[in-house]
């Protein structure tokens, strides 16, 4: 049965003494953002929600994400008042060997994904609402969003694609208390303004009083009966602080915590119980859940010499690899056609999403399906990777297991021109703790490369290249992550060129144009830019005496050079060869020769060296 | 008088000829994409646009965005219909010494702002809308975007920023084609959607069939006599491919120019001129504009000794500034008492613009002011730029002089935990060609580096930190963009520290340590972090004998350790002290700590070392 409401007024209340009391012991943190929002919180939690407090991996828990991230006091309260922590661990807030960050992170194990950058909530709450669809599973995803988050694009790109694919288990509830870190937000109490977006992106929406309880419960329940296919939003109109006059609807307190020396006064506000403190939890029973496999091998077919664009090789792999793991989910920002992922609708259509064009809900939702389980693989272009950074940050913050491809890096990809060209991903992706970066030549590195990134727990990028390139490898051939290959090797080798894509190819060209001139060099295949493989590229520079060129179609700072240079700085005179100048269209193999970085440079620069 | 509508229809039919050719031509590119846009586009820019054809830099020539940037060859046809380039340059499109790239840049310079990156468009006009503002400016600003990209949320955030500033010189139109590049779109045909979604966003908005001319230009009128103090737009039902059958919403034609054999059949189509060819100009007079000075001097007044944080004085400096240059505009999304850009508002409010939560959206605003010839310093976390990389990376292709400062850099943030930290801002930044990256560690250099900021055209970066430090250096003391400072020397140092903002402290708490020991270290405040002092560090390598440490407050790959490795890694055995995990909460000092970069850290790698 429901639980009361007196009972809903007490979580409530304690939930906001919670709140106060851990934010002013930690001297930091958000407690007007919590106070806000501390009676739908009640609802949610302790009305809606259904789970297990003692089982947080239980498949048919419903899930919450804290949209507004800043409000994590609150959130480590409700857990508390939910049986899940145990009060005394809420004074640790913020401490530095505590799971109760300032924001909430994955180190705490109830939660999915980390917030604390807005507006993310809602893509990563629809992402575990598209995985219960997948996997048949009965629970609902819950949803707090701020007012203020709701500036940020992101979340219309989430409400946009709930509704497409009428996600009907997703519950939005978004705290309008007007007023934002530094001034009065936008739309201020606008709620209507609110209702009107949300119903335009296709959802069922109502606003109510936030703090009326009977409206809540209300609310939720028309959402039951009334919203049908449609996602679901509760627009809730709220005071920024409620419950404590020092604080309610007053400017300049976002961010600070009650002095210790107004707490009491503060708490004296909210000492008067509703009702008995008590909760029965209505979990669902766990499903049966098999415990999850390594991904599984796949192998190429490939004929040596054929030409195959690494991107394309990348949709075989999917298609090879979805069929035999249904972890495997496959996103795409309408850019299938480009990446090749669209190959897996031919093999496992049902485990392709297509995302239009929207990269960083596409990112948030792939955090979601990650944080249940999922291994998504987020395909687009290279560049346009770079949309999603701040998702792609905060994926790192999680420790989510997310593979990503960015195809059409670099010049090569020709006259379209600077704004289609990924010349900083290497550079975006290589500074984030404990993520791969793979950068395959050809087709069978390229295949073998999507089956370890699979079969690997953690963030992978591979980076694919538009034109098409020659196999090279044989079919047996091994990709290790962290290992890279020695394409040309003799023992008079007078210099070392480190290559990957498409520079391989202009590599070995030049070690045969060298060669002509009696210039040996030994060509290194560097298709793990990260872990990057120190021990034969230490080999290589004593091997050469130390002259070392590394070749990129990449910007200058932050690409495979660098990987090389932190490797082996130390040890060998490194030339880097890449893009220092922002390109322009023409035909691929004109750009290379124009940015330096074909087999012509190469050859020079050795010869300058040698 | 206006254009009659028999001339707009005949050069309607001129923009769908030139977009066929030149594409086949090129043998790639999005002819379709011209052909849906081409009735919208002959409308807006021979009937509602004014524009003096031979003055590109008109300040109250009306302003056009090409949002939908793969449309670029109707760009190009329309600029050649107006007499602003000649038609026989249109066979140059794509060609590697063409300004007429595959998507537009500023190389042709009636382009204000490159676009080709989606969703981008409508922030920049929005921009370009607010230049006219500030300025008293009569022109108006006209955006051109496509269906598919309104996905991108980017262009929710602008569109409510628009109607917030009740932005009515800005135009908007959406090309409704109902085709992306790999399907259908989200809304299909459904024009009614993205006109609620626009009326939600507080625009005048209206849907209407974008291949009938009367029907586009009653609108436009609508909008000039309805609109009011609204942003307003048309929605545009149309055809993508529309008056060549064999193109004619057909999917599988995106981007992909018809063949050679082809063209003669599809031009036939489009044979019978609906007028002779003919469009009089209507420009407004050139009002008198001064030639743009360089940013004024401005001067710090500390106190050596006392404590102010960067972010502090990075908020003084905009404030002694902007009162002396009109150019400079600041903004900031919402933590504007954070960065404490908010200072400015104390002295030029009207030179601050309040963006709230919408980096995206901030920064294509100050993208399109850049353009109109402001100085836009924008503000916020430095981890929440990475929210805006995209637009960071466009505004690069676009060779803009912007200004962008990210305050509470590194672990030293304390207990709000990673979300807020900006750990991967210098990578983001180091790779763009020219971007200068500069890192004060005290007021005095802070307050220097804006100036030089300001005073350098291109895009600058500068990052600030959130707790106090100590002011270090004199008021007179200067900073030149590409220096360095040496804080500590000795004739026997026996290893060189390199940092940078906070670690700088770090190094010199270090340096009194060892001298204890007798360990003579030499100290360098490597402030500019590109373009990095490469002679300074050489000495110093070769003064110590190779034996250098860099400390930063950054992950360890992209930021000032790689600079360092650029500059001497073939001079000096260099140790890299940098964040090397995702850090979590806790106090300023314990993360230092905790995470390998306090002085404790630098002073035993010195020992190592030394």
């Amino acid at each position: 049965m429901p639980t009361s409401i007196e009972i809903l007024q007490e979580k409530g209340r304690r939930l906001r003494v919670h709140s106060l009391t851990s934010t002013t012991e930690a001297g930091s943190g958000h407690p007007s953002s919590c106070l806000s929002a501390a009676d739908l919180m009640s609802v949610i939690f302790f009305r809606e929600m259904r789970f297990d407090p003692h089982d947080p991996k239980n498949p048919a828990n419903d899930r919450f994400f804290l949209s507004k991230g800043h409000a994590a006091p609150l959130l480590y309260a409700a857990y508390a008042e939910a049986g899940i922590l145990d009060v005394t661990q809420l004074p640790t807030l913020r401490k530095l060997d505590s799971v109760l960050e300032g924001h909430p992170t994955p180190r705490l194990r109830w939660v999915d994904v980390a917030t604390g950058s807005l507006g993310q909530g809602l893509s990563a709450g629809l992402g575990s609402a598209l995985a219960a669809r997948i996997d048949g599973l009965p629970y609902d995803t819950f949803v707090l969003l701020g007012d203020g988050e709701c500036a940020e694009g992101a979340v219309w790109e989430a409400a946009a694609l709930a509704s497409y694919y009428k996600s009907s288990n997703l519950y939005a509830a978004v705290d309008v208390n007007g007023i934002g870190q530094s001034q009065r937000t936008m739309d201020g109490f606008d709620t209507q303004r609110f209702v009107a977006k949300f119903r335009a992106s296709g959802w069922y929406a109502l606003a109510v009083d936030g703090h009326s309880y009977p409206d809540l419960m209300n609310a939720f329940d028309r959402c039951r009966a009334e919203a049908g296919d449609k996602p679901r939003v509760i627009v809730a109109r709220t005071l920024k602080g409620k419950g404590v006059s020092m604080l309610e609807d007053k400017e300049g307190w976002h961010g600070k915590p009650v002095p210790k020396a107004d707490l009491e006064k503060a708490l004296s506000e909210l000492s008067q119980p509703y009702a008995p403190n008590g909760f029965q939890p209505n979990p669902r029973p766990r499903p049966n859940s098999a415990a999850p496999q390594p991904a599984p091998e796949i192998a190429p077919t490939r004929k040596t010499g054929d030409s195959v664009a690494t991107r394309e090789a990348y949709g075989d792999a999917l298609a090879k690899l979805a069929p035999l793991d249904p972890r495997v989910i496959v996103l795409d920002g309408d850019t299938k056609n480009s990446t090749f992922s669209e190959k897996v609708l031919k093999t496992k259509p049902e485990h392709f999403i297509e995302m239009f064009i929207a990269e960083q809900n596409m990112v948030g939702v792939a955090m979601g399906l990650a944080a249940r389980g999922k291994i998504p693989f987020v395909s687009t272009f290279a560049a346009f990777l770079s949309r999603a950074h701040d998702h792609i940050r905060m994926a790192g913050v999680s420790g989510l297991n997310m593979k990503f491809c960015g195809s059409h890096c670099g010049v090569s990809i020709g006259d379209d021109g600077p704004s289609q060209m990924g010349l900083e991903d290497l550079a975006m992706f290589r500074p984030i703790p404990d993520c791969a970066v793979l950068y395959p030549c050809d087709a069978v590195a390229t295949e073998r490369l999507v089956m370890e990134a699979a079969r690997r727990d953690g963030m992978c990028y591979i980076r694919t290249t538009r034109p098409k390139t020659p196999v090279l490898y044989a079919n047996d051939e091994q990709f290790p992550i962290g290992g890279c290959k020695v394409l040309r090797q003799s023992p008079k080798d007078n210099a070392a060129v480190v290559g990957a894509g498409v520079t391989v190819f202009e590599a070995l060209k030049a070690a045969d144009a060298l060669a002509k001139e009696g210039i040996m060099i030994r060509v290194i295949d560097a298709y793990s830019v990260k872990p990057i493989d120190r021990q034969t590229l230490s080999a290589a520079a004593r091997d050469v005496g130390g002259k070392m060129i590394v070749v990129e179609d990449h910007y200058f700072d932050g690409g495979l050079g660098d990987a090389v240079l932190n490797a082996v700085g130390d040890q060998a005179k490194i030339v880097k060869l890449a893009v220092t100048e922002i390109p322009r269209s023409g035909p691929p193999e004109a750009l290379l020769d124009k940015y330096g970085i074909s087999s012509r440079h190469i050859a020079d620069a050795v010869r300058r060296l040698a």
